[in-house]
């Protein structure tokens, strides 16, 4: 008996959702006091969105609405229905609640039941962990059809009732930076759709003894009037290490797989600020590679941006070639990234 | 060449911890108005440990300290280092904050980097969802010596700050049934120490169009001071579905692993209170086996329960026999579990 051959991971179809109209400096600076001018020169974002009107303070979409709404784009390109799914993996690092998880919402909207299901907590790494969960679930020939989910939204952490003037720039350029979305894939072993195989997934805490460079905390019912800070960031310490670890990622993936840089078609870099991802991904190895950058227009929306890139990747990749996407995530440093394939 | 054989996924060791002194119904009875008799008959839990000081409301313990302590003993006893781990997957349901995850603040403590990482947001199947994922893992050949971490702290949601008498008996039953913990385990795909094969894990989403029967929220900066309910349970929706639940589960690990009821030697049947556990454990299937129930001591302690029983059926596990877990969460609904077997 010959051995069959060694399980393969598909991508399948990509799907996004990002909620209401795009939210431009220019209404930032109206609601919020943002000057319109530093957030185009030193942030370089023109646009996200937002799950909560600013200027009502109302919530309009949860996680779960857009995640919904994403993975029936996904299964819809696929050509699949609820049925043919058999385990849901979704990252996020704003869950709706801690109890269900919003994997599990999710998939009662689309009609999934019966299934594994998984909700990984993390930040921008997120999507690369839950792709790679999915990967694995199919290597281990556990799975066949994966639905894969990213996506958080900002609302319990938005504060939308202050007058424009009352706050620093620190507390401002989050306005700036941020935004909600929603991504979705499906991942398969058999090969259809955009019948891209996965060559690699890596994912590696390098955090060892090294401060956080983000944190976002949460209020329970016995704390939340408490003064504690719950969202901080190390712009400095972020600046400097993502680069860094973006490269090194980089030079893993393609090793693994056996590529040179110059064989990398398309390039997904980190995306923090508009500003800061042209300028990684300018420095990037893969001499020859389209980049394709998306945070300028929707913001960073952490665990949708990479499916987010994926969708803007797949809509110019024509024919075959080979792409490189990383993913790094500041919270206690996290560097992860994807070799994909098509023939 | 004639095939390798198929990985095999081996539980090495377990260690465990619960934060303090166990508080018992008298203690209750006096700080939070608890009314002592109707605890020990009707909930028939005797003690639980809590992270918080009830008394004075100080914090002692976060999850990331009892996890990493949890995780040390496991490692201990397995005879490893943390040089030692290729991965670590952690679940929770109360992450000590929302980014980073929790589990790379203990992978931190414990001075492992450098390998992925994930936390699974979960309730009570959490811990069997978190040693899903290990055991794919290795038999996708991604990894060889899996830390596995579950636990939750429901210090940020533990209001202490009110007047005995000032509460309902639908506030109060909290305070008697819930409790903080954590667990650990190690997996390899070699057998050692325990040497205990783990032959299936199973864990499915089953609630489509059911109304959640555990609801735990989270607040944010923006949203705090609202009035919106945190913590709610369907008490009656969970004593009718869980021992439905569990029996299924229970037949679909010894279908699966080709096992009857009779060759069942231990059962870890759903931790609710003492007493329901004690009516679901009587009641399920597996005649012969000794069952092995742990919550009346230690409460519910949501992803550390697992855990808990693991280690004592492990204190009690002498020479060759098959053991089988049941968890089912009343979140979304979700039913898991797991076949062990010593040869």
């Amino acid at each position: 008996m010959s051995p069959s051959p060694a399980p393969v991971a598909h991508l399948v179809s990509v799907g996004t959702c990002l909620p209401g109209e795009p939210v431009d400096n220019a209404t930032l600076a109206k609601l919020v006091g943002v000057d319109e001018q530093w957030a185009e020169m030193f942030i370089g974002n023109v646009s996200r969105h937002f799950a909560v009107d600013l200027a009502t303070g109302q919530v309009r979409h949860s996680l779960a609405d857009i995640a919904a709404t994403a993975a029936d784009r996904a299964l819809a390109a696929a050509g699949l229905e609820a049925v043919d799914i058999d385990c849901v993996v979704m990252g996020t690092a704003t869950p709706d609640q801690l109890m269900p998880a919003t994997v599990n919402l999710v998939a009662d909207r689309l009609g999934i039941d019966n299934v594994p299901t998984y909700q990984l907590q993390s930040g921008c790494a997120g999507a690369v962990q839950a792709l790679d969960v999915a990967r694995t679930l199919l290597l281990a020939g556990r799975c066949s059809t994966v639905l894969v989910i990213g996506g958080d939204v900002c609302a319990k952490h938005l504060e939308t009732d202050f007058d424009p003037g009352s706050r620093t720039p620190g507390e401002l350029v989050n306005y700036i930076l941020f935004g909600d979305g929603a991504g979705a894939a499906v991942l398969s072993a058999e090969s259809f759709g955009e019948r891209v195989e996965i060559r690699q997934v890596l994912n590696r805490l390098v955090g060892l003894g090294k401060a956080p460079g983000q944190v976002i905390d949460w209020f329970g019912l016995g704390d939340r009037h408490s003064d504690r800070i719950a969202v901080s960031e190390d712009y400095k310490a972020i600046e400097a290490a993502v680069p860094v670890l973006a490269t090194q990622m980089f030079w893993e993936l393609i090793g693994d797989v056996g590529w040179t840089a110059d064989q990398v078609d398309y390039l997904l870099p980190p995306q923090l600020s508009g500003r800061m991802s042209d300028r990684i991904s300018d420095a990037m190895p893969a001499p020859l590679a389209q980049r394709v950058n998306v945070v300028r227009t929707v913001g960073n929306n952490g665990n949708a941006l990479p499916f987010l890139q994926l969708a803007e990747l797949l809509g110019q990749w024509q024919g075959g070639g080979r792409a490189v996407t990383v993913a790094v995530e500041s919270s206690k440093w996290i560097k992860s990234g994807i070799a994909l394939e098509r023939a």
